[in-house]
């Protein structure tokens, strides 16, 4: 059985930036196996059909860096100085645990596919947690457990993260849409040893390796004080810098930094929704892509960038670049889009497989409504996305070729009894959560 | 009959910043009656019951910058250097006519009711005709008739707002909900002499006289060059700085601008979306409200801002003021709400009338449904409406104690019906846009 998409405006994202006015798509399997108009395909009787009527048909967007567990935290001290370290990691070794991070994960994957995210990399505790969710819920997802300096929530030793990544790896690393990597939280928060364990892990199993960096003014203090480095420059000097490593921020970067980056082939997740409601800064991302580094866009988790789409950071991202560059024409609507697409897959490694709407390629697709009031007119459908459109304009979603959200809903799974298996919970994280709020720690 | 609304959490924006947790409103005629608790209040039988479903209940929203009718231009050039001046201008002079702006105004007007704005400052052409539309559709609105150096749309000759003006004023001074005022468009766009004819009518009828000010770097260096002389200090040189003042954008000041404002109770209105995406600057907000002066929150045109809403500047306002503050604390969401209700409403003399849910206040009320997916958890009401929700999660919406929406639709209005207006009466404009684009002009 075939599933027919028609009726919509295909915006391709391939490489000639193919669009098909009232296009027309066709899914056999896991994979996009026609492209064109209607009149040009012979249907048969037993096809799925899905009625676009107008909208926007886009590849699925890729989120390059979140942490899908920390729902709990969302509107939790948002305007709250240093509260990574003052209040963020004693709650969560607190009050984090196995069932409350699946539980957590489970509601925030419904948020990416409910607005149109198929992929994700994410990086937290309990990643096997994170792992069963994601295979339940039928999202494409990169899974890193992080290693960590301290105790954590999810092993009582400091870098027990390194033990559970490479059991974590072995179990997953054969799954069909979840690639198991590993998650050094930072260079700052980790040590040398544990930094190159944990690259020699992803060397062996080649899997990613990803990690915050240079993202913290204090980050750059302590690398210049220690080693009058960078931290980039330090990741250099321990061998660090690879093709496998995804960095995650990279705010403060110096020219330098970034030939290290293009030399080494690193991949760069980009959070400006979350860099910037933290008053940290706006990345260098021209400077980046001019040196061919693959960037990609990420929402942070729901404890700095509050919500998980990806239309809200390309938005955010076209206001404050253009402004960081004091010009409006750069970054237009459609090279915005392509960093949540196809730049996001090659950040992800996975440009032949996702990213764009081509044939051969996997079905991660979805469908923007248009019948919105604030959809309409619509000149320009890159620009409809990024500055029309918010996250409640995703109609339709697939991933792997199956429809996971249609007429703005999931399909077989219901996000209320998702939520209020996640508010069961968060009985004992709200009770602290509350605590602190009234000891106006936040 | 009286209206009951019940099961919110209320904000009230009141002086003290009351909230009521599951709390009570009662809406008679025009005004709020009740604000508490469902004990404290004896129902009768005949009041309409409005269910809140444990949302959030806030005054509504004030858009205090906009251009109604600049709906076609939506998602048309967004990324195009000097727009305003090479392309907006001469397409509006063409294609902007009577009926087009009546049905662009009730168009922009379904979205602003739809996303909980209930009272808007509007300037453009035509503006009768967005009186009528404003009338059907029972929003709150300052209307201004643009006066402008050269030949328009809606007057063959130079500075024909003027006259227009003084018509529109007398015509529609005495309406419940609409508040006409003058509006030249900017100060390097009039000359002496039409900028003191506006000041003379707006003072001779008391109303508003509003205005683009210090957006633009051609502008500065206009009057730099001409009278040595910032564009706010030329205003008062001509005695137009007042407190009937309002500006918009404002991005530009120098201290001594800033005092001038203080100095004259002079508002302005905050554009920070447009400001941004057309890589202007951030105007110092900071700073103005440190010197006392209203300032409210605008999305401007829908060629600038895009959306109409105005839940789009909370964020948008949060994360580029904390970073030009270098400040994640500075602008907490609580402060960024009260720009786009209270501050809003003092911006445009009203705050004894609106703004804020106050008994005897009129009743122009937003819930803000909690059920979806990106609203969950809710520590913090502000936090969440700020940093989680987005436009489509206004649910209910009352202007002057009627209900204009509910469960997301309007009332007794039909969008679809609204939006087909439109479509026939854009076919020129669309056919002259769309022949630039092919020109690659945009």
């Amino acid at each position: 059985m075939k599933t027919i998409i028609k009726n919509v405006k295909i915006i391709t994202m391939d490489n000639n930036m193919t669009e098909i006015e009232n296009g027309f798509v066709v899914i056999e399997g896991e994979n996009i196996s026609f492209i064109g108009h209607m009149k040009d395909y012979k249907e048969d009787d037993k096809n799925i059909i899905i009625d676009g009527y107008g909208g926007i048909l886009m590849p699925g967007m890729i989120n390059t860096h979140t942490h899908l567990s920390m729902i709990p935290f969302r509107s939790l001290g948002d305007d709250c100085k240093d509260r990574l370290r003052r209040y963020l990691f004693p709650l969560e070794n607190e009050c984090m645990n196995e069932k409350l991070a699946y539980h957590s994960a489970k509601y925030a994957i419904c948020e990416m596919l409910l607005s149109g995210v198929t992929t994700i990399m994410d990086m937290y505790y309990f990643e096997d947690e994170v792992a069963k969710a994601s295979d339940e819920m039928g999202i494409r997802a990169f899974l890193g457990e992080t290693i960590i300096n301290f105790p954590t929530c999810d092993s009582k030793e400091a870098f027990g993260g390194l033990n559970y990544a490479e059991k974590f790896i072995e179990k997953w690393k054969n799954h069909n849409l979840i690639t198991p990597f590993i998650a050094p939280h930072a260079p700052n928060t980790n040590d040398t040893n544990s930094l190159i364990k944990a690259n020699e892990i992803s060397k062996k199993y080649n899997v990613p390796i990803s990690m915050h960096l240079s993202e913290m003014d204090y980050e750059l203090k302590y690398f210049k004080e220690e080693f009058n480095k960078t931290p980039v420059e330090y990741l250099e000097s321990i061998e660090l810098l690879s093709d496998r490593l995804v960095a995650a921020h990279c705010i403060y970067l110096t020219d330098n930094d970034i030939k290290l980056l293009e030399k080494y082939n690193v991949k760069v997740a980009h959070c400006i929704g979350s860099n910037t409601k933290s008053a940290k800064g706006v990345a260098p991302v021209s400077k980046m892509l001019q040196h061919n580094i693959p960037v990609g866009l990420g929402t942070d988790g729901a404890s700095s960038g509050n919500t998980l789409d990806i239309i809200t950071q390309f938005k955010l991202f076209a206001n404050f670049h253009k402004l960081e560059n004091k010009d409006r024409s750069i970054f237009p609507a459609k090279e915005i889009i392509k960093l949540g697409t196809i730049m996001g897959a090659k950040v992800l490694n996975k440009d032949k497989e996702i990213g764009s709407i081509e044939i051969g390629k996997k079905a991660d697709l979805v469908i923007i409504e248009t019948n919105s009031v604030n959809m309409f007119p619509v000149f320009d459908p890159y620009s409809a996305i990024v500055y029309s459109a918010n996250a409640s304009n995703i109609d339709t979603v697939f991933v792997n070729g199956k429809c996971v959200v249609k007429n703005k809903k999931l399909v077989n799974k219901d996000l209320q009894t998702i939520k209020n298996d996640l508010k069961n919970h968060m009985q004992q994280f709200e009770q602290k959560a509350k605590e602190q709020l009234e000891k106006a720690i936040l």
